[in-house]
Formats: structure tokens, C-alpha cells, sequence
């Protein structure tokens, strides 16, 4: 079976250059486009040595039409107009549209719903398999236990991070608000200093650690009388990210036109 | 509604002086027998005095018939042929029974079966509903997984504790195993010392830490390239034995008879 | 040579029936006396009794003077305005006086430090041996280590606890701060959420979780490029601060008079 | 002041490319020499661009003798021959020598010691910071704590790691040892499996997870009845140890002659 061909958009990014090497070294799969944004000084380049590896021919274009004509799917950590733009070529060309670009808006997601009649979609807010499964697991969890256990968000992650609690750590609350059927917002203990007074039962809380180099970790504790079950995830690397996305590409291949997200790759949508 | 009345078995041990401090405390249900084997010094006293309570006025008795007739049922932490024994007279009296005895042998399940045609028997190696829950989750974690994610099991006990691994700990390298359809024995590592040789693909590691007293603490791991996720259950006291058996018996009143695990009571049976 | 003769003031509390009970099964100390205040409803009771012992003989009373005279230390975890009488008393007796009373004034500490020309007294918010060792390394450390690592605090205790951080956590922090040669209020981080920047170097975080049962547990992380190093203490039970208070007392015996910490009981000091 | 001239031995390997790139981003120390094998590919080659950086200037050669006149100090994780020659060579000049290198014989120790009559050198099995600070608080608090403290060490790195455990874990095991005053390899438990019987008190317990990519992670447990103390050090990346070489080579600038510890260099050798 000849290999399946893939795009890579944003070629001269981090996460594109990760993708890139990660295509190279992964059997069945092979690079048969590189994208950039039109303007960028990588364009013209060859993507394999913009990536630090030997040229591979494969030149970095601003053109992305004639490559998805050409191609079986797309791998894309952009920027959202650029993404939105995307999704429709691949609703045309009927491809694989894998999507770890952050920052869509609500309109945003409606276009890319839009062109996921037509082209496999598979969106989410962190691409790595880890987080995803950790999310699903959390959920159904929630679901089991009441409101006799305690859930607290524990993350830590590098000390030049900027926001707190990390968006994975909200979509983690977010996971356990929807497997408890609550609403994260109005039951979230997100400070906690000075007289705080008893926690409050039902609340999920979340703690923030922020130092040195890390990566990302984080815990969902469930705190019960006499017991504590924890689920963590930690990154060592951001290679996750593209690794999860290229599963999510070769998951994808074949299946029916639709809006995806990594549980469904998992196989863990229906917990 | 009356309180549901439940009769505990093996009352003056510590898991039934536990069971019966548990259910005085907890509304909806009484406790209307209390049962020793005959000989035992506590037979005839009253078992809440037995529990470190004020008397409540249910004498221990060693004649379980009487007893499991006025109730719905029975609560069991005693030894195996008394377990056989009673869940005989639990089909008779179509009640239900909850089964936290270990040491059964296969005669002995083959006869738990058979009396779970009329009597609803919940039945578990580790009644504590975190560790079941965490069972459940690695097993279905473990099916979604392929080989590249590492599976470790790590459990720190007491200093007193006189086998290793634990029994939950072999319980949830059997749950991985079931989930990824291996077969344990074949596939564990449960000693490293020397020279091992890099880790053997698709093998599920053991490692064991013993001090002071700690209660129970096992941690699932799954290990990647890049990412790690983890299970964990760090039980703080044994009252948690005590509240998944009490948890169960209320979970079963009124089900169709059938043989069940905590599983099936936290609704984690078809994850 | 004859046991160590030691009374336990508030002796029907919580800390003192643990008190009583640890030198019931500790050799080479005996219970001289037993202290409450006037009017508690123990005074006249069995003292052994009350902790749920045999009975022992010693009566609970509320008249130190007389039991100060034939003891040769006194264990003392009450309120501020007995513990203030008791270090005088103790003074004029020249005996061992171990305090591990809370919400102690800056008089008070005056009236101790003045005590303790005459009686040895040992002191410290926190009994445990775990959690005075773990303050000590951590100064240590925090003098060995430049502004390259971050100084993170993160505790855990059960949710009915109604302040952040905990008391242990500050004096934690306050070690972290002391080594460093900083001032700690100025330089602490005890709220994020939102957006919050880069983390400010120099700074010493806090975070803070709450649920279950969880009796006390301390982390103290410095992270710095590529690696973190963490010190980390877990309570079980509350029986360690009876048992670092009874370590304490053993310790003064014989010593001079003056005022110590658990740090020099532990030898650690001078790290 | 000028720049401290630094010779990296070994400059075409792992440790040698991650030395360069450092001493490159720091400000103070300047990159004078880079010596190889002779016979080595890379010499005559630029080593910046070996490094992966603009070429610097400074060519690889095979010749240390000239380089180490004109520098203050050399950096090297080579081999035990070389890094013998290497000694002898600073031990004439009078310079600094930060040795990495591991495998060392008691007749390679012998030779280095002489050489530090003359030489500042500086030798560690492991050259971080974290790992070497975690060693001196290990050994004093094992100074501190008597045998009713269980000393458990854990570590867990990579699945291609082909020995168990690390000698990083045996290290810290060695200074919990000479803390205590006793014997490791007397009282080590280093297999439990199967009917162990229950811990041997005064024994050092260790155990081994592998898994994924994992660098490297230790924890040394100290526990207790009721309580645990840990210290843990987790390594992300391999350029502490680089880090750990630059900082052990500034530090020796201007030191009398002496054979040091990286404890000496962290200020933790009278701890």
C-alpha cells in the first residue's frame, strides 16, 4: 500500500518542525506538503532542512490549494483565520483536517463544523493522547462518585507562564463538572487565601505551581473520607502534541466526513 | 420508610465492631443482628458495647437463622467456610449479601454462584470503592492504549506487611492485563536487580516500598515517549473497607438476584 | 534508675488522652499527674480511664503546684494564659516544660523567654519531628540555592480546615525565606488566577488544596532549568505531635535551662 | 576582568556539544579549546558549528598541550585514560579540572588525587546540582534519625536503561548509610517478591520503575510510625549536568589545589 500523504501547515514553526521530523521517521505515512503563510521568509525554503533535518525536496509553499488536491489529510497548529480558510479546501478536497490551532472563536468553530460535512475533522484544545484520555477518564469518573468526594485541580508548568489555572486544567474542571452535571463556573473554588472558611461541598478547586522549566503537569484528586484517588498527566516533551496529532491523521483516513475530537480517537468518546 | 435492616457477621472483629459504628451512624439503615461463630468470647455481650458505643440492645449472637429472617441484609468479613454457610441461608432468605472474606477458593465461588441465584451477593478481593474504581478505569485505559505506553505498578504498605506485591496491587495488574488482553503471568517483571536488559516491551512492572505505617498506596502507571499518566489510590484509614461494604448492601436492596462486584455498584461494570 | 516522672496538662483534651496513652507504652517515663483547668468535667476522674486505658490512679486535678513538685517535666499543649502560668511554675521548679500550645502573643513569648532562665522549655508550632527536620533542610537549602530555583509551597489537608495556607505551610515558607536572607511578606505569591504574568523571580509560591480527611501534607519544591528538587511531609495521624512532644521531653532532661527548639532536639540547629 | 578561558574535552560527544552551546549563553567564561581523541571525525572541524551553532572560531583538536596553557580550566565527561592524561596535564599548569567522566578505578582515583596536588579538581559521579544537594541532606538527616525511620529509595527512569537500580539510586542509598553509620551492602533490601516476612528494621530499601523517556527520578523515604518525610529530585533534561560542570568549574576559579566534591561546590560539605 502506497503511504498515505500528509501536509503540514505553519512547516517553519515550532510544532510544524516537530511534525515534520516525527513524518519522516514514522512508516506508512509520508510528507507531501509543506504551507507557510504567504510572506514568510521560510517560503521557497526546503521544509526538511528548515527543520533541521537532510533537504527532502519537499519545498515550503504559500499555496496550499494545489498541495491538498494531492494530499490525504492536513496537520495544522496555526493561526485561526488560517485554519478556518483550511477546513474549506479540505471540505473540498474531501481530506483529513486535523486542527490543534488554539484561540477559534464561536464563529470559528461554526465554519469548521461547517466543513466538517464534508471533510474529517479532528479539533481540540490540547492534541496530546495523555490529556485527552485524562479528560474522558475524569468524566466518567465524576459521574460515579458524589458529591462526598472532593475533586481539586492540581497543575504545575514552567515559570514563565502567564495564566492560571492552565486552559488544560480548566478543561479538566470542565470534564468533571459535565460528568457531575454541574456548572464549572458557578462551583469553582479558584482562590483560596486568608480565613477561607470549610470547603464547600460540591466545589472543585483548583491550585497553581509555577517553576522552573516544566513542561505541564496535572492532577484531578478526588478526596473522600478515609480515601484519595488521583488521575495525573505529566509532559516531558511538547513532541506530544504532534505525536497525538499524527494519530489523529491516520485515525482519521477513511472514516466518514464529521467533527471529531481525540476522545473519539481514543475510542473513548462513548465512556 | 423503615430503615433497612442489616445483620453483620463476625461482630466483634475489628471490621464488625467498624461495620457496626458505620451503620449507627448512617441514616436509612439499622442494625438488627449481629453474629459470631459459636465459642467466641463475645457471644451473648451487647455489640454495641462490643464497638466502643453505648449499648444498643442487639446481643451477639451464634445462631444466624432467626437473625437473617428479620433482616435484608447481611454484611460478611469472616472466614470462608462461615461465608459459604451464610450465603446458603442468604438464598434461602432471598436477602442480600456482602462479601468481603478473602481467601476463597474456587469450591468456595462455585458455591457463592450457585447461592446467588436467589440471593443478590456482592462480592470483592478489595471492598473500598476507590480501588475498585481505579481497577476499572486501568482496565479500560489499558485497552485504549497499545504497547508503546509502559504499564507500572507501584504500592507502598506498612513495615509489618509480610508479602509483596500486594494483593490490590496483583488485582490491578490483573485489571491492565484483562484490558489489554495479555496474560499476566507471561508478561510481569516483578524483580530488577543487576543487570536486567532494557525493559521488555508489553511487560507490566512491579516495584514494592515497605515503612513506617502506611495504610495502602498503589499508583498505576502508563509511560510514553514524552508523557506519563497515572493512577492512584492512597487509602488513609481501613474505615473505607467498611463504607464500600455498607455502600453495596444499600446499592443491592431490591435488585434481582445475581452475583455482583463493586464494579457493577459503582456502575463501572460496561466501562 | 528509677522512670521519668511527667505530667500532661490538659489531660481530657484531644492531645492529652493521646499524651497519656503514648507514655502508658513508652519505657523509662511514667504519668506523675494529670492537669486540667478548674471546673473541666474531668477533674477527679481516672486519668488512665479517660483515655480509654485501664485505670492508672492518676487522678486529673487543677492544682499543678503539688504535681510540679514531684515531676521532672511537664507536657503542656492548652492555651496561652495555662501554658504562661505553667512556664512559671515550671521555672520555679527547675524541670522540663515541652509546649505545644497554639495563638501564643508576643507577650506570652516574652513570659517564656523569661521562664526559661530557669526551666528548660521546648517550643514549636508544630510537634512532629517530619515537619521541624523538614523546616531546617529547607532553610538550609534555601541558603545554598540562588534565585535560579523557584521556591514553590503546596499543602493539602482536609476540608473542614478553614484557613489558607496552613500555619505549617507558612513556617515553611518562613524557613524558605529565612535561608534565602528575605523578607517573606514581601515576597510571596498566594494568590493566581487570571492573568497573572511571568512568574516574579525570587518570589515563594503557595498553593493550596482542601479535601477529604487528609491530615497534613507539606511540600516544598525549588524548580529550577531542568530539574526540581522537592521535600515533601505526609502526617498520617495526629499521634506524631504527642510523640515528637514526648521525644522533646526525654531530650531536656538534664539539660540546662533555656529556651529550645525542636530543631535543636533533632540536632539540626546549626545546619 | 576577562573572560575565564574554558577547554571542553570531548567536544564532539553529547555532554561535549551541550558544554559549548552553554558556555556560549553565559556571560564571564569564554570557550578558549575543544579537544577530541585523536582520530576522532570531528577534529579540525569548527566546534560551534559541531554544536549546532554559527561557527565560533575555535577548531577541535587532538592536542590538549597547547590549549591547556593558555586556559584557566577544562571540562570533561570522557573516559577514564583521557581524562587520567588530563589531570596530569592541569596538575601542571595549575588550572581547574571538572571531571564527569564515569567508570573510574580505584587506580584511576589514586592518579587524579596525586594530580590534585596541583590541580583544583572537581569530580562527581553525577555533576548536578540537585542530585548532589539531595545526597548531603540525605546523609545528615540520616545522621539525625534513628532506626524507627524506614529508608525507602525509588527511582525510575527509561525503558532502555539496562541496570537496576541506578547508580544515582545507590549513591543516595550510600549516603543514607554513612548518615546512619552502618554498611550498605549489609543492610540493603534490594528484591521483595513473593513471602518476604515483614521488613527488617535498620535496612535500606530500594525499588525500581522504567518506563517511557523518563530521565531520571529519585525519591529517598523516610518513614515513620504516623508520618513520612521525602526528598525527591526530578531531572527533565540532561543539561543540568552540564550546568552543574560550568558552575563546579567557576566556582573552582582561584581555589587552592584540592580534590573537591560538587558537596564542596554547593557549600554542603560540613553539613
Amino acid at each position: 500500500m502506497a503511504d498515505t500523504r500528509l501536509v503540514v501547515a505553519g512547516a517553519s514553526g515550532r510544532m510544524g518542525q516537530t511534525l515534520i521530523r516525527l513524518i519522516a521517521e514514522t512508516p506508512g505515512v509520508v510528507l507531501s506538503g509543506a504551507i507557510e503563510r504567504p510572506g514568510a521568509p521560510a517560503v521557497g525554503q526546503d521544509s526538511g532542512k528548515v527543520a533541521g533535518l537532510e533537504p527532502n525536496g519537499v519545498l515550503i509553499t504559500d499555496d496550499p490549494l494545489s498541495l491538498l488536491t494531492a494530499a490525504e489529510g492536513i496537520i495544522d497548529f496555526t493561526a485561526p483565520s488560517a485554519t478556518v480558510e483550511l477546513a474549506a479546501l479540505a471540505a473540498q478536497m474531501r481530506i483529513v483536517h486535523v486542527i490543534g490551532t488554539t484561540g477559534l472563536s464561536k464563529e470559528d468553530f461554526a465554519r469548521l463544523k461547517a466543513a466538517s460535512r464534508h471533510a474529517v475533522i479532528v479539533q481540540s484544545g490540547n492534541m496530546s493522547l495523555g490529556v485527552n484520555l485524562l479528560a474522558a477518564v475524569v468524566k466518567r469518573v465524576a459521574r460515579s462518585l458524589d458529591e462526598d468526594f472532593d475533586i481539586e485541580i492540581l497543575e504545575m508548568h514552567h515559570n514563565r507562564k502567564v495564566d492560571a489555572p492552565s486552559g488544560t486544567a480548566l478543561l479538566l474542571g470542565q470534564a468533571a463538572a459535565d460528568g457531575r452535571g454541574i456548572d464549572l463556573d458557578g462551583h469553582s473554588d479558584r482562590v483560596r487565601d486568608g480565613h477561607t472558611g470549610a470547603r464547600e461541598k460540591g466545589h472543585i478547586g483548583f491550585a497553581t505551581l509555577r517553576g522552573g522549566t516544566v513542561v505541564g503537569e496535572h492532577t484531578v484528586i478526588f478526596a473522600s473520607e478515609g480515601e484519595r484517588i488521583e488521575f495525573a498527566h505529566k509532559a516531558e516533551s511538547r513532541v506530544i502534541f504532534a505525536k497525538g496529532a499524527l494519530k489523529a491523521a491516520i485515525w482519521g483516513f477513511g472514516r466518514k466526513p464529521g467533527y471529531y475530537s481525540m476522545a473519539d480517537v481514543l475510542g473513548l468518546a462513548e465512556l
